[in-house]
């Protein structure tokens, strides 16, 4: 394979007239070729209509039909090889061990969801059966199950280019689901974008598909991303990205004359509470173990720990020293972009001159043009409560440490904290009784609460929650990441008094697809 | 129990001093005592602060207490005893069959949701163990149970003045899903909802549960229902009513700083499909069965047929003459407001001075000021198809019948509705070819497809979905009757590595609660 500039419209491939889009090296600074044609309203129209059309076919394909199909498409990115990674790793400045974790875990994921369709579970068939002697009006036979909202806008993130972009969990969870995909690629990494693409557009094709299942567009998000929301042939939207970016498509998306879902994952802290007990046994080694979380892939995580809370105490001096020590050793890393390292600075600068805020430490500066450095500051509660913009992610390893008086005041900051992916409790058995305090608010508040570990890394699994209040995502009864993902582009329908030939397979007398089936409530397979 | 005129805020009552509502009699056209005090800022403001205050115990309750108490307020509400039942007729002008069945649908539905709770399925516990040895990462504890989202602001509905109001089927779920209620009480009948809430509020008490569990609110929906539903503590929102309503609610909660969902019931016209065999065999026995779904209720229920569909021919022409003879028999019935009276009278008109519509026929006039005769009309699909006004509900028992040359027009216009909340085939089994053509496409539009019933009766139960594509709802993933209604009011929480002291009980070791779990993915009790 090789990568041409070419969208992906259905079966086909072209160059789009509307723009050029060209990745950035950010290790050099250099721009990489070929240059991207980025498409417009006519190609948002066809790959809309392509996916319309593939919407009944591919809805109602057989679970085994469509696991098949995921599955290919985790062969397909497999089989791309070394060009892959060589170039995800150009146009995004990652090193090769973590692209390759990537892409593992990138068809792990399809895989995952290749087992959740075949499963079965996602149908949620329940049968309420007819009761046609019952007093005072006889029941009638009801049946429901979930089905596909309708065709996906998927946009692809900057920080994972391959589990979080074109064949990521959003493209698997709603192909999963039975819908057809139409990705706007992330114009960081389109070359990556287009390899992926071809994997899944070949699979399409070997799978016997219709076409429209996928497509793939190059563009401007204000103007190319915009139509594809407001179009009335797409259902749902996936997005991961920045808090304005989520928060313009929420705002087309309720706009639309048709109202859609968004599922934007946005913007989070991720608070770690500091207990006394653990900060007493272990006050060194947790520094230590959040620099190395903080400064991971240069902190351009979701989870990145950008809050800390601890009561103001010799500990925390130590904690502080002990963090101060590592974080001052590490290494500058190249950031993804030019534009996400600018931010970077810029937040960083704001902190760094903010009167309230004191600076803790810098990381070491590197070579190349885009070197993120790591960077840990301090405030106090009462400060810290002063200030809203305190408040605010800043994307990259950048961290604050919240000093409080006592941990009533750790509870109050709590309470006063925006929605979060995750919170993190560091404990001993003996902080049980404040941790069973803290609890409470966080349920309220974070998607994922951890206990005793740093909150980069997200398992893909049955029982994982990547999500939480806004502004961490748009909307908090759902997940990004793990099998409940499916959830979000599945809707119920209920069929009455069907004759049996007209039932969906799986709604049929007899189980003949093996279902755990809810019958007037009770779960089995019968 | 007397009907005092009073707002409850948890457990006090108190007179609004910001407006005066009266509730009239329909089938009088006059005023009724007391007269109810409307509330403003300031109650909004309470009422808030109670349910937020009430939250983390009330969500916290065990499954046995929730239950227990969701079976305190049907017995509540049966023990209100003739008083509501008169007053409901009073201020609804429903009689009083209707009403007695509709009480028992109430505290029917309040008994199921305690039945839910109780097998706790709605938790969703997520098991995915340790995997301390795997290579090259080792995998954390992982589990997930769902939570309550948090206080809930519910509308009450004019057309059912207990199932989808103060103790209908939004406030059932949302207490079931452990998130208390804030009930703006529909201006239609103030008396009947102060009777529930009474029953409700001494639910509450008599349980131990901390008071802000449940407010009862009357004011303009403009004012005090856009204030509540704009209260920061607020984190969803359940309506049934108008488009127009339930629009400005969608609205409302998107532009808050935090965005909230809304679940919207709101506006569908139910087409009702006359397939050829059916039409061969039975054509004036279907005219007359449509007659009688159509003018139940005086046609004030959300799935009332509003439009039917039919191939021009000698069939259609008998199924018009059943359906004129027994709709020119029909006799008034008095309306629910003078409001949707005056709404519906307007609709009709509407209708039969257009152009491109018929009149079939009229129903008989009524004796009382507010009485609504029932109203058939017809076109052509092609006259349809130019008027985008017929697509609209007139809420009543008026509809409208679409002439098709031929079966592929009838699909073809099947495409261009909206969402609906219900779909009817009336199908032989010589039509199946035609039907399974007709069931996709009703699939991606409509929350319940039935074959050979009528759309009015909504049977309370596991299977159900009362829900659809917008504009039927404002959130097609869910339903607002039936058991999986809970889960509008729930998100998904994942606990990483905690110790079995702090799990929530539903996720410990052990299976203390007997629930169905997953563990890594596999459904069991374990």
């Amino acid at each position: 394979m090789s990568v041409t500039g070419e969208m992906l419209i259905g079966a086909t491939a072209l160059r789009g007239g509307d723009s050029e889009i060209r990745a950035t090296n950010p290790a050099t600074g250099e721009k990489m070729d070929p240059a991207f044609g980025g498409g417009g309203a006519a190609e948002v129209d066809r790959a809309c209509a392509l996916a319309a059309a593939a919407f009944d076919t591919y809805s109602n394909t057989a679970p085994e039909q469509r696991a098949a199909f995921l599955e290919a498409c985790a062969q397909g990115i497999m089989e791309i090889g070394d060009e892959l990674i060589e170039r995800a790793c150009a146009e995004s400045g990652l090193p090769r061990g973590r692209i390759e974790g990537e892409r593992a875990r990138t068809v792990g994921q399809l895989r995952l969801f290749a087992s959740v369709v075949r499963e079965g579970s996602w149908i949620e068939a329940r049968i309420d059966p007819a009761m046609p002697a019952r007093q005072p009006l006889p029941r009638s036979d009801l049946r429901q199950r979930h089905v596909a909202l309708g065709p996906v806008a998927v946009f692809g993130a900057s920080n994972f280019p391959l589990a979080f972009s074109v064949g990521g969990g959003d493209t698997a969870s709603a192909l999963a689901a039975g819908c057809p995909v139409v990705v706007k690629a992330h114009s960081a990494h389109p070359g990556t974008s287009e390899l992926v693409g071809r994997a899944i557009q070949k699979a399409v094709q070997q799978c016997g598909l219709p076409e429209g299942v996928f497509s793939l567009l190059f563009g401007n998000g204000g103007t190319l991303g915009s139509a594809l929301v407001a179009d009335p042939r797409i259902k749902a939207v996936g997005f991961t990205g920045s808090r304005s970016g989520g928060t313009a498509l929420m705002k087309i998306a309720a706009n639309r004359p048709e109202p859609i879902p968004v599922h934007a994952e946005m913007s989070s802290i991720n608070p770690v509470f500091l207990l006394p007990g653990a900060m007493a046994k272990r006050a060194e080694a947790i520094g230590k173990g959040f620099v190395g979380s903080l400064t991971m892939g240069a902190g351009q995580f979701c989870t990145n720990p950008g809050l800390v809370l601890g009561v103001e105490d010799d500990r925390l001096k130590t904690f502080l020293d002990a963090s101060r020590a590592a974080l001052e050793a590490s290494g500058a890393q190249t950031m993804l972009t030019p534009g996400i390292y600018k931010a970077y600075e810029e937040g960083v600068s704001r902190l760094s001159t903010n009167n309230r805020v004191e600076t803790v430490a810098e990381g070491q500066p590197g070579p190349g043009p885009y070197q993120g450095r790591a960077a840990l500051f301090t405030t106090t509660a009462q400060h810290f409560n002063e200030d809203e913009t305190l408040l605010e992610e800043v994307f990259g390893a950048s961290s604050l440490v919240v000093r409080c008086p006592d941990v009533d005041t750790m509870l109050a900051v709590a309470e006063r904290l925006e929605g979060q992916l995750t919170a993190t409790i560091l404990m001993e058995p003996e902080d049980l009784e404040l941790a069973k305090q803290l609890v409470p608010v966080l349920e309220r508040k974070v998607g994922r609460i951890l206990v005793n570990g740093y909150p980069t890394g997200v398992e893909v699994g049955h029982a994982m929650v990547h999500g939480g209040p806004f502004p961490s995502t748009s909307d908090s009864r759902t997940t990004s990441v793990g099998s409940l993902a499916i959830r979000r582009f599945l809707r119920p329908v209920c069929y009455q008094d069907f004759p049996q030939d007209l039932l969906p397979e799986s709604l049929r007398d007899g189980n003949p697809l093996g279902l755990w089936r809810r019958t007037d409530g009770e779960l089995g397979k019968n």
